[in-house]
């Protein structure tokens, strides 16, 4: 293995500073569902973590990293989904000021839970430039910490502990399947896997209209989406410097899936399991039953990555 | 207490018999409710219940009593809704046939769920009286033992094992607050809770455009719906002559709640708990919210009845 990977130890302390701070969050079956993908599924429930998504992981750790100087400028990120939720929380529960960039078009009720956390809300155009041109300017004027939803050490260590977790309850998992947005969690999770599994392997799945993890392991360089039309909203993003290498070594394969295979999967979690969680938690479902071959009569673990939707809108 | 109720040992004997037949759903709580409602709540997940509701424990219980050759014969009930549902799987576990008698403009996923279940399905007119006509029929032509979905002490008996566990997990609760429909789940629940629980209170909540329990209550007699326009539609049948008798003697009060105030616990329960549940099992918790004062400071118990819902014709 890579000698600059994260060691065990690493993991070992991240998990140990952030237990008592984050839900353990309990891991469902469902024999339904198992009866029709003919494997043995194992559910790990982030909707059911604080703010209602695995962020909570990542955005409790990066605070903790900061000396405590540099907690006391406060932290600034960009975000118009779960991450800038997920600051505003782990900032708020740690003292910390949390200033968020949110795009202007961004739903109320997002800006309406980043505000009910506490976090400091700046509006800007909705382009990924002007929320980062908005966040740069926050971070030089407060000398805030910037925190990057998915490109970061600290924040892959985080979500790593997922994965820990779920494997504490299902030691002996074949595989371990995650959505993979911008990376963090497929890169982190895959550290888990190498260090706490046994014979255990990491799959992502991704959205054939967001393909650019899948693309980039094949060219083996960083491949961007150039439109990325999915339902599944939280996948849109792209991979990034620092969990790109990590993923290139630690994960085996990336399933791709439609979206009417997505809109499925999300429906039978709702109706076999009764749990409400987000378009980007059905797409590791998705692709277990598109590519049930890879899967018979193995033992499962599936992240459900979150649980924030929006009730008025969904796809079915 | 009336010498006519069921005994303790009455309820412990149906909770050894039927605990390794049904899940011992789990117990959730939310501190984004609690920190709403200004009381500490549990709630039983019965949406996590065999076939999604806690009639399953009703279904179980009462195919258990028939003798051995009344369950050759097989068993029939009518319903348009979990009932048919939970008759056809329990007799399926137990090996009994059932005939489930539906009106022709149910559902169709529900006619669906009772035929996956392995349940036989006759079609009638959408009224009572043909309901009832129909399943007399086949009851008389197979000699099947007719099931009541609530009005029925061995279905009460069945239903008391909700609240048996949930004591069993939080046993110094102040009160523990249901769905009142065809009365089978407060009844049992009010046995439980008076044999079980610790200065508890047992506390009905109702529709009030369906609230024939109220007026039950208060005219001393079994009153009836003459329209029951809720969305809460496990909750428009009336009490029965089992029932009514111990929901006399053993429910404190009944709670009624308007139609928004239910629509506005549903959603608060599927976004902040991130669990799927019915219309109906947000009765109690609109009731919670209506009359906080009653309950400020307790420690509430709240029976989350079921969660089969149309994910396509959701009231928000």
């Amino acid at each position: 293995m890579n000698t600059t990977l994260p060691t065990k130890d690493d993991l070992l302390k991240v998990y140990t500073d952030i237990r008592n701070r984050v839900h353990n969050t309990p891991v469902l079956e469902s024999s339904s569902i198992n009866n029709l993908a003919g494997s043995k599924m194992y559910f790990k429930c982030e909707n059911f973590q604080k703010m209602g998504a695995f962020k909570m992981r990542a955005a409790v750790n990066a605070i903790l990293r900061l000396s405590e100087e540099e907690r006391s400028r406060g932290v600034v990120t960009h975000s118009s989904g779960n991450f800038g939720q997920a600051v505003a929380l782990a900032a708020k529960e740690l003292g910390v000021k949390a200033y968020v960039v949110m795009p202007a078009n961004a739903p109320e009720v997002k800006k309406a839970a980043v505000a009910s956390y506490g976090g400091i809300i700046t509006e800007c155009e909705p382009t990924l430039a002007a929320r980062e041109f908005e966040a740069n300017r926050i971070r030089e004027s407060v000398n805030a910490s910037f925190l990057h939803p998915s490109n970061d050490l600290d924040v892959i260590l985080g979500n790593a502990t997922a994965a820990m977790e779920l494997l504490e309850v299902v030691p002996d998992l074949d595989m371990i399947v995650v959505p993979v947005g911008g990376g963090g969690l497929v890169a982190g999770t895959s550290l888990a896997v190498s260090y706490f599994g046994k014979q255990c392997k990491t799959i992502g799945a991704e959205p054939l209209n967001a393909d650019d993890a899948w693309r980039s392991l094949q060219s083996g360089n960083i491949e961007i989406n150039k439109s990325a039309d999915t339902v599944a909203d939280g996948l849109r993003t792209n991979l990034g410097s620092v969990n790109f290498p990590i993923i290139r070594e630690l994960v085996s394969e990336i399933i791709r899936v439609e979206e009417d295979e997505i809109i499925s999967a999300l429906k039978l979690i709702w109706e076999r399991m009764k749990i409400v969680v987000e378009p980007s938690s059905a797409v590791p479902l998705a692709a277990v039953l598109k590519a049930q071959g890879k899967f018979t009569g193995s033992r499962v673990g599936i992240i459900l990555s979150g649980g924030n939707v929006n009730l008025e809108k969904l796809p079915f």
